[in-house]
């Protein structure tokens, strides 16, 4: 697939909505509204006695205190996906990791939007600053790994639901 | 968190992007621009020996087959999300279910859309006819459920990792 045209009909302060032309491999062509984001980047973080979790107010769904793993915007530029996860981590959690591994990338709702999330298992924690600009909407949640069933049972984020049901695959065959 | 305001500032044929103004439980008053959406359901629909999945081209990714569950918006007016997902499953891959069980709701991308999707498991099944106008762009593909870990490996759409993922767990402890 080959996208052949793009053009941005409007431009809000977190939505660009873009209408685009696609060629597919049988030579059709089609047109999509697209909704750009930037991507983001998610961080299952453990220090092999406790996750760690946020909790955050999230408007768009009127929830304040929804359950997700430490995550953010790929929106600065010339950092890298895993650059982007370490501060992520750093600044919400005020953790930084020695080992990283990519777990999964995914689409949130390819339907309309191509955001795309990329999921990172961080381990062999230790403590640096969080950012206090963050710490005024995020709370963070340590959570016992024993209870990690609870926490999959409560948390309605898609891309922290991925995390954590990977990550507890993981763990059952000691690979995290 | 109450929503004390709300004005559209772009309708697209897919898109409608709102401003929308929220109180929160400390009376703080905060803006966000909200992508809004219909909400979804999706369907882990199997008979015991193969899950029935689609392969779909998603311009908004540029993926040209996606691997994904069945599923849809919830876009006809008056239709509950059962009766949605029972019309979806028969649209796109033509069967009927004897049995519906709702495995988990679901936001997408809470940090801009309020898109909620409802995942359910769906068993004895029946053929019915699919909808021709679906399957100019939607590929069935049955696949065996003993080989589910590889559609886990291959699937990236996160509606779907979810539901295959709590599938697989239900699936060990008996349970479908």
């Amino acid at each position: 697939m080959e996208r052949v045209s793009s053009k941005v009909v409007y431009e809000g302060k977190i939505a660009t909505v873009r209408e685009d032309e696609f060629r597919l491999s049988d030579g059709s062509v089609t047109e999509r509204e697209v909704v750009a984001h930037p991507g983001a980047v998610a961080v299952v973080a453990h220090d092999g006695e406790r996750l760690y979790l946020v909790r955050q107010p999230r408007e768009a769904v009127e929830d304040e205190a929804l359950l997700e793993l430490p995550a953010g915007k790929l929106d600065v530029p010339g950092e890298s996906e895993l650059e982007c996860a370490q501060r992520e981590l750093a600044e919400e959690i005020g953790k930084q990791a020695a080992v990283w591994t990519e777990l999964k990338r995914l689409h949130t709702s390819p339907g309309f939007t191509n955001e795309e999330t990329i999921l990172f298992l961080a381990t062999e924690l230790s403590d640096t600053e969080p950012d206090p600009d963050d710490q005024e909407r995020i709370e963070i949640v340590p959570w016992a790994l024993d209870d990690l069933d609870r926490a999959i049972a409560e948390c309605r984020d898609a891309k922290s639901l991925v995390g954590l049901l990977l990550f507890r695959e993981l763990r059952r065959s000691g690979d995290a």
